[in-house]
C-alpha cells in the first residue's frame, strides 16, 4: 500500500504569529514525524506574489517562516520542505492544466466571487475592479501544487475545501482526455478547535491585527498576553472557561493535566493578571528553545537556505519525471 | 544601436498551405536573412494545447510545420528557431507575468468576447460555456513568448494588433512596479496584399476548408489548381484581373516581368485551363526543391530535432540569465 502523501503550502506573507503554530505548524509538524505518511510542505512564494509586489518584504517574509518551521523542529529529512519557486516543473504543470480548466469553475472561485461582491457593494462600474489574473487563476497554481506530487490528503479549514474539489476537477477533466495520471487529492480538514484567539477575542489572524508573534523577543511577548482581553470581574470571583481567550489560548499549549488544574483556578476565581502570568510561562517555556534556535538561523540564513535547496531536490527528483511523463501524454515530445 | 528583434510564432495546428507560405511563413524566411534584425521563431506547442487535446495530432502537426520551415529555406544559424515548450522558462515567466495582469484587459480579450458572443446567440445560460481557462489566459502566455526575448517588431495581422497592445500593457504594469527590465514590443502590421485566397475564391484558411496543402504530391497540387472557382467567360473573351483568385496567387509566386505577361494575356482573353497550368507550372517550379526537402526531413526527423535542440539551446542562453534577472527583481531568491 502506498503512503498517504500530505501536502501543505505556507504563504510566505507577514510575520508568523501563535495562532499560526497552533493552528497549521503544529499539526503540520507532528505529521512530519509519522511513519505511514511523506510530507510535502512548501512556501508559496509564486502564489505570495498575487498581493505582493514587494521583494524585500517577500524575501524577509520567507526568510522568517522557513526559519520559523525549522525552529520548531520540522523533521526536514523526513518530511520534503521546499521552496515553491525552486520547483521549475510547477508552473509549467500550470499552463497544462490552465488548459484542462473550465472558465466557469473559477468564476465560482470563493476569493474572486469576495472581491467582485465587494465591487459591487462599492457600486463600482467594473465588478473586476482591481482584480487581478493572479487572484482569478491561484486555484489552478494550487492544482498544480497538489497534482504535481500526487498529494491525496491537504490539510485544509473549511473555508479552502473549495480549492481541493477545484483540483479534483482539473484532475479529472485532465485523466478523462489523457488517461489515469494524475491522483485525485482528497481535503483533510481541520476542527475548529484548532483555531486560536486573539488579542482582541476574536480568531488570530493578521488582517484583525490581534496577533501574537512567535519569536518576538520575551519582554514583548510579555506585554503582548498582558493585554489580552478580559472582562472586568474581580479575583476571587469564579470565572468560567467556556469562550475564554486567556483559557483558549492556555488550552492550546498546556499539558491536559495542567488545564484540568486552571480549570479548578478558574472556579475558584483566579485573578486575571495571575492568569496572564502562567499563561505567559506556559508559552513561554514552550516556545524559548525554538526561539534560540529561531534567531540562530536568521543570524545565519544560509542554513536555511542549505535545507531549502536539500528539500528542492527531493522535490524536484519526484517532479522531474513526473512532469515528462504529463508532457508526453499531452504531445510534448521530441521529433522522432 | 541594439538590433531589431523580431519574433513570431508559429501555432502547429493542421498541415501548412499556400496562404500560410505566402501570408506569414515567405516574409518570415526573408527577414530571417536580413543583416540588421534577430529573429526568434517558435512553434508555439504550449498555445496548441488550448484546442489540441489530440497528442498525436500535436506531435504531427509539430513535425511537419517544423520542417515546412526548414525545407523552405529558413536560416536556422542566423534565426533562433526553437519550440516553445523546450523553454522552461518560458510558462514561469508567465506565471509571474499573471500576476501583474488585470482580469479586466483579458476580459477585452477579441477571443474571449467573440467565444462569450457565440454563447450569448445561442442563449446558453452560462455566457462562459465551454470556454477553457487556456482561452481566456492565453495573451498573458504571449506576453512571456514576446517579453521573454526583448522582441520589439511583432508581426501580426490587423485582427492581432490587440495581443501585442496587451502585452505592451502587462511589460509596463511589470517595469511600474520593478523597475525597467521589459521592452515594450510594437506590432508590425502585415498588409492584405499578403492574404491568398483559396479555391472558392475567400481567404485561403483552414476554417474555410479552401486551403492548397503545400508540400502535397505534385499531382495533387495540379488537381487542387484546376479545382479554383473561375467565371463562365469563354476563352478569347478578355478578363478582369482584378479580384481573380487565378491571378491573385500567381502574382503572390511570378516575377513582376510574368505578371506583367500574364496581364497582358487577361486582356487578350487567356483560357482558363491555360491559366490554371500557368499557375500550377509557376508553383511547382517554386515548391519542388522545397518539396524534396520536405520529403526528406519528413523521413529524418531526427535531423528536424537536432535543429530544434540547437534553437532551444540559443534560446535558453538567453531566456535562463533573463529570468533571473525578473526574479531577482519580484524577490524570488536564495535567502542569504
Amino acid at each position: 500500500m502506498n503512503k498517504e502523501i500530505i501536502l501543505t503550502g505556507i504563504t510566505p506573507s507577514g510575520t508568523p504569529h501563535l495562532g499560526n503554530y497552533a493552528g497549521a505548524i503544529r499539526p503540520a509538524i507532528e505529521n512530519s514525524k509519522r511513519d505511514n505518511v511523506s510530507c510535502f510542505y512548501f512556501l508559496s512564494d509564486y502564489h505570495a506574489l498575487i498581493k505582493n509586489q514587494d521583494p524585500e518584504l517577500l524575501k524577509q517574509s520567507t526568510r522568517e517562516i522557513a526559519a520559523t518551521w525549522i525552529a520548531l523542529g520540522l523533521d526536514t529529512d523526513k518530511a520534503i520542505f521546499y521552496r515553491q519557486s525552486d520547483i521549475r516543473e510547477i508552473p509549467e504543470l500550470t499552463w497544462i492544466l490552465t488548459c484542462m480548466t473550465a472558465k466557469g469553475l473559477m468564476n465560482r472561485a470563493h476569493a474572486y466571487k469576495a472581491k467582485v461582491a465587494e465591487n459591487e457593494e462599492k457600486r463600482s462600474k467594473d465588478p473586476d475592479k482591481g482584480i487581478t489574473m493572479g487572484l482569478f487563476c491561484y486555484p489552478v497554481l494550487m492544482a498544480a501544487d497538489i497534482l504535481m506530487f500526487s498529494a491525496n490528503k491537504i490539510p485544509v479549514g473549511k473555508d479552502q475545501i473549495q480549492h481541493i474539489e477545484m483540483a479534483r476537477d482539473i484532475a479529472a477533466r485532465f485523466n478523462h482526455h489523457y488517461g489515469e495520471i494524475l491522483t485525485l487529492p482528497e481535503p483533510l480538514v481541520s476542527d475548529d478547535s484548532a483555531i486560536l484567539k486573539g488579542l482582541d477575542g476574536r480568531k488570530m489572524s493578521k488582517s484583525y491585527n490581534n496577533t501574537i508573534p512567535l519569536f518576538g523577543p520575551e519582554k514583548k511577548l510579555r506585554k503582548m498576553i498582558m493585554k489580552i482581553k478580559t472582562d472586568s470581574s474581580e479575583p476571587g470571583e469564579p470565572k468560567e472557561t467556556k469562550d475564554n481567550t486567556l483559557f483558549d489560548i492556555y488550552k492550546a499549549f498546556a499539558t491536559p493535566d495542567q488545564v484540568e488544574e486552571i480549570r479548578k483556578r478558574y472556579a475558584e476565581g483566579i485573578a486575571w493578571g495571575e492568569m496572564k502570568q502562567i499563561l505567559f510561562d506556559c508559552i513561554n517555556d514552550h516556545l524559548a528553545e525554538p526561539r534560540k534556535r529561531y534567531n540562530e538561523l536568521m543570524k545565519h540564513p544560509g542554513d536555511i537556505e542549505e535545507i531549502l535547496v536539500k528539500g528542492a531536490q527531493k522535490a524536484r527528483a519526484i517532479s522531474g519525471p513526473f512532469l515528462d511523463k504529463i508532457r508526453r501524454a499531452v504531445g510534448l515530445v521530441p521529433i522522432r
